[in-house]
């Protein structure tokens, strides 16, 4: 059966469903920064995927893009390149990472995974954001 | 018109044409690791391709991985995990990496994109990845 690996509590909390994915909103104010968790139970790769799992996933990160860009507005830095990221080197659970990129975040130009350390939202740029995504993932 | 961007030549080399992308194959002996192209001018970001050509490219993306676990056997070090990242903050044409990783690799469990040094192929070793890739790709 499925379920969000806890795991990912840790960094992340839930946002919307998608029709295949659970969306969740990183917790980390340096970037915006989405999750997609295809509710699959027990897959780690995207081969793991059918063609068609597959080509909604791709749909899916392509909307979750726009929901990125949406919170860089909401927080006054507009994205500049969108990063996407299938790693899970830690956590099995097959997830995708979009991230929005500026050339003045703590990481430019290399990768979010791993350097530095999270930055806390405040409250109000939180509810900003989450209003953002919301507005384009479930319009 | 289509051509890739020069800036890929400084590390990676031409494998095979597929019916999207071309792969190129990652000088960096540290890892399998493959490249693919969309063979489309001027998209950046996956939101610039249209729906076929996204499923397409995960399609090939998939092909890429199984290309990537038969270069890792070919070296003797199987892949434990596939890491896919569509980044671009330096190299803008669209570009996704395909990457074999083991728990023993240099940069585990943080991605390959930054730290350390790209270690060259021993020329017998990039014989045997190039000829495992292109039997997966090009069987």
């Amino acid at each position: 059966m499925f379920a969000v690996d806890p795991a990912f509590d840790a960094a992340s909390e839930p946002l919307v469903s998608l029709p295949l994915c659970e969306a969740r909103l990183q917790n980390d104010a340096r970037f915006p920064w989405l999750i997609l968790i295809p509710r699959i139970a027990g897959v780690v790769e995207i081969e793991d995927l059918g063609p068609e799992d597959r080509a909604r996933l791709m749909d899916e990160a392509v909307l979750g893009g726009r929901a990125v860009r949406a919170m860089g507005e909401a927080l006054g830095r507009p994205v500049q390149k969108l990063n996407l990221g299938q790693l899970g080197n830690i956590t099995r659970q097959l997830h995708v990472h979009i991230v929005g990129r500026r050339d003045d975040d703590p990481c430019w130009p290399g990768p979010v995974w791993g350097p530095g350390t999270p930055a806390a939202y405040d409250p109000h740029d939180l509810a900003a954001i989450r209003a953002a995504a919301i507005g384009v993932l479930k319009p």
